[in-house]
């Protein structure tokens, strides 16, 4: 067969696919029959890994080039959904690996030492590309996690902590968004105006909400005092930025400000596919933290309280990077401040015109 | 059509399940669309909450009968794991309501105040029936759950807090467990004496750790400090007794004895139903925490800080109740326990013809 | 509790919810566990079918309307995508079924005759809403669908067959699209080009294929042969409605075009909706299809050869409806008539603006 | 690092699983994007393949060895039930696949040419081993699956032909199974009688059938006397030999009685993994269908009409496959010759307790 005419054997190389499983356990009187399981379910999760690196490297690309633009936003968004599909599949897999029991794996857990799942380099590059920062980073064993990989690996996953992430890409494209203020609109103004209104019936509910103790409400109210002061911040910058640089925000205000506007606008055409953008982020998010407690709670079946291969103890470990880890929670927590369609200021009929079609735009 | 040859609309009285969801938003100048799937996906949950009772009663009633025995028990299995099925269910049916967005729900939202899913009695049974217990309750706002709950619902949920629960049940059966200890065997001791030798040789693991730095060394072995006194713990009554007083510990150290000798000699013919009792118990517990995650999710996305229908502030809420509301935690912890196939305690004869079946019993 | 406060009990009306599952098995000395398993998750069935209705409903008034347009085509879209999601669920709830073993179902089917799953109104409804024909139907025992049904609910469905469905508003709505002829650009004509280039390649490399036997080259270009025969039919309308009249194809030529069109420029702004519309409607078929599938398979599984409780024999009725039932396989047939990119007719500037946004239009 | 102590990298092999993706795209002015997908998902079929491939070996091991006892059938039952949740992850990871659109796919499809996944030799080795015969396999393009590999592909996939199979593995253990017939009870002639009770029963509700036309009617009770006459085949060896000759009946008159004894007993202790074990290999069995299925509709929506890289007519040809490539149908089947258990014959106490274990026996 020549060269340039593969067969499906060649072109997925097989033979080196399927010849990279070698039990550790060989060494034993008898190979422990689960280590299969074991090496393949993570070689195909390193597959994945690839995929997933391969796609937002794509889309990172799109951004940086400043060439992200009405058509092929579309084509980003349908490669943050495939990312998000693969995310799922991933955690389903780990039902899987539940069919290997506690005492199976104790049979060749020795074996593997010093190999972890924390050695992962693919994963603290896809950690690193999404836009997760070294100081936000949970250390491990009180040591960096570079610690545990080796020199050249600790060069490929630093690589990525020093060039633009998909955070970095998406807040920029965030503040170059048009449209916020001119001299017919300001965006700014109108809504902090609607937001008020309904916060101050928000408040009403608590105080006729006739379950609620004294206390309770009173719990409540001052959780409304927070969410007051929230919008505050949302408006006054030197507030906002002293927030920033404690990292409880990670997303510039205008950055923030041009996100909001997407969420409450939707549905003009123009912003339908930014609107999934945001979505598809936040999704993505969620399913890296699902995926850490699937993780975590299979740690816990499998080795309890004890340390796991790399020394990490497990469940808690990655039970405290779900929220820790996260790099899209501010655009989460943007729903804090959303406010009924039906409360959202109207936008000038020229602004409208420019979110919509060429096509059908009234002016042709 | 007569009474006793119902057709399938009569059967399953459609009438009243098809006719039971009135848009609250209807009062609105038009009804919100998507208020209709709001109501039908909670109507499916409670139906599925139904079910879940129906099996987890009847599991119960197994038990109590005393009439639990090796026919049966494979019955049991089967309803645990149909319970573990459709919690599965209920996670991925989640990924429909996300479906709605943020502000669609926004538009029906306040009229549902003060109606909460907080208030759902049957999910509260199936906590309480579980064997969760008042004192491990996560207050809200400071009240006790019975609190939001009309008069009827609050004797509804309160009578399964005071009656046999699903953890009491299992807790007797397997203090009830034979086989132990005898004149030949006494497996506390021979465990005792395995058990040793592995801990022992996990801690010259972590020594020659090269990756792990001499405090990363230190924090583990003071890990293994604490393994070994857990040790301790299983084998001095006092301690032990200690501990459940306190409430860290919730079952009896003859059951947790128990449990685990079923886990180490879960091939046996008689072992293995019970073991896969145990197991399915952990599934359980562990679907209700990823079913609780993704709710914390929903909330977060759906709501941002806000504070949900109910009063609750959602997110924070949900996700402290997943580690505090666990009622077969201290299963998943048995793992800390297990040792390896090879380092287990080799049975008497006698004893292992007993868990074995009559038909390949070597006295016949 | 007044009535415009209603608590979550009464807002999902969960008294008439789970007051209405009555056990057949009641008369017998003990009731069958399983049959309440088999009523709820029928009941969760109809809830689901009776969400899908909705959708469909309000996706057919948006057509028919002549309102639909470009801000609310994504609503479309999403409601569609929503359907598919839910038949997903319904797909993944059949194992919870397959808990219940055919012994177990057998203890009381014979209590649930003549009462059948092929009595679901809700279900036949849906059907004709997407557009399912009386005459694409395949007959039961010789006899219409609605012989199994009383006169109300035969009165039911055929109110669905009898106004527009679903394929009726996309064809029409199909029919409408503008852009595919003017002074510049005859679409067809551009199209036809391509397309025979592509093909005649296709036949170049079964013939250089060293695979085949010329048995199989012959096999494979008559196969070919019946190609250029299908876009023959295409192109001349004669032929073409000869095949609409004989049902072999269901849509009109002039739609059947301009769904190309869309498959084919999907990335211009303006298409990209009308390109996931098209998609979910395939989806939303072959979802149908998959349920059909599953059912059967666990009609075989449950009662293997037997008549079901309605009279049907299951499995081959089932099996037979996938490809007979379907409504919008004309479109994934479609893709048969598709090219790669790199061969696509390039499209005039100006057609190219009208397919893009006002904003970055560059006219302004 | 030393040999002996592989780090996370150097244990999975990643450099080659990690560097074994190269895309035939390349030659193009620019790589197609998705081609990485491709290439990675069919990897991960082929690295499941192998797993799926030694979970059988060791299963048709165990059996070969006449070593299947009473305590390893739990592990083969789980074996069997690792492979099932397998292959749903892989329907599943279908729907990745199809975010790739069928244009995407046209850009690189002519490069594969005339690699095809109809060449997966782990996919054959797979049917083969179940136990598909040549003599059961659908014709491609009128030529044998061998004809399409290279030669050493044929000789590995035609060992698995040569060997014993998991059909045949079954068979001959079904074979052996004692109890069925003893001086006290004969099943077959208990079963015999209560069989005829009940079918006699069904024949009388379809004649109360008020929905049934006299047609209908005439239909179902012809349907009946087949099922008559399936029974007569069950006890006449001589028509049982006459179908098993024609192929319409793959597995021995003994065998079938055996399984038949099992899933009608599957409450006794001891027939509780062994029906365990059947299910399994229907699941199996109706996995590989829904993939089958799964990837037809696939091929629909990428190529429609047109045949796929490897030269097959796609859709046609994995639809077809679907029945005729069932190698345990005959089990599913079975379900046709289940009665209710209060119709069971009761077992004489002395078999009950062989059926027993050891432990809860009266004579001890």
């Amino acid at each position: 067969m020549q060269d340039d005419k593969p067969s499906y054997k060649e072109y997925l190389q097989l033979n080196k696919i399927l010849g990279s499983q070698k039990l550790r356990s060989e060494v034993l009187d008898k190979p422990v029959h689960d280590e299969m399981l074991f090496i393949i379910i993570h070689q195909t999760y390193e597959l994945w890994f690839k995929q997933i690196i391969h796609e937002i490297l794509s889309v990172v690309e799109y951004f940086e080039d400043n060439s992200i633009n009405e058509t092929n936003i579309n084509t980003v968004v349908l490669r943050l959904e495939r990312i998000n599909d693969i995310q799922k599949l991933t955690i389903k897999k780990i039902e899987i690996l539940e069919s290997m029991t506690p005492m199976d794996f104790l049979e060749f857990r020795d074996l593997l030492n010093p190999a972890s799942g924390f050695q992962s380099v693919q994963f603290r590059i896809i950690e690193n590309l999404l836009g997760l920062k070294r100081t936000n980073r949970l250390k491990y064993s009180k040591q960096e996690y570079t610690k545990f990989l080796s020199k050249d690996d600790k060069i490929s996953v630093e690589k990525y902590e020093n060039q633009k992430t998909l955070f970095d890409v998406v807040e920029s494209w965030l503040e170059r968004t048009p449209f916020l203020k001119d001299s017919e609109f300001n965006f700014w103004e109108a809504y902090k105006k609607s937001v008020t209104l309904m916060l101050d019936n928000d408040v009403k509910l608590i105080n006729k909400n006739t379950y609620l103790s004294n206390d309770g409400k009173k719990e409540q109210i001052d959780n409304y005092k927070k969410i007051y002061e929230n919008y505050d911040l949302l408006f006054d910058s030197n507030k906002y930025n002293k927030l920033l640089k404690s990292g409880k925000i990670k997303i510039s205000q205008k950055a923030s400000l041009a996100a909001l506007f997407i969420m409450l606008y939707r549905d003009e055409p123009l912003l339908h596919a930014p609107y999934k953008l945001l979505t598809k982020l936040i999704d993505i998010d969620h399913s890296l933290n699902s995926w850490r407690y699937s993780h975590a709670l299979l740690a816990k079946r499998m080795i309890g309280n004890k340390i796991g291969t790399g020394g990490s103890s497990g469940y808690n470990y990655l039970k405290k990077t779900m929220d820790k880890h996260s790099v899209f929670n501010d655009f989460s927590n943007l729903s804090t401040y959303l406010i009924p369609k039906s409360a959202l200021p109207v936008l000038p009929e020229k602004l409208k015109n420019k979110l919509g079609y060429y096509f059908n735009n009234k002016d042709n």
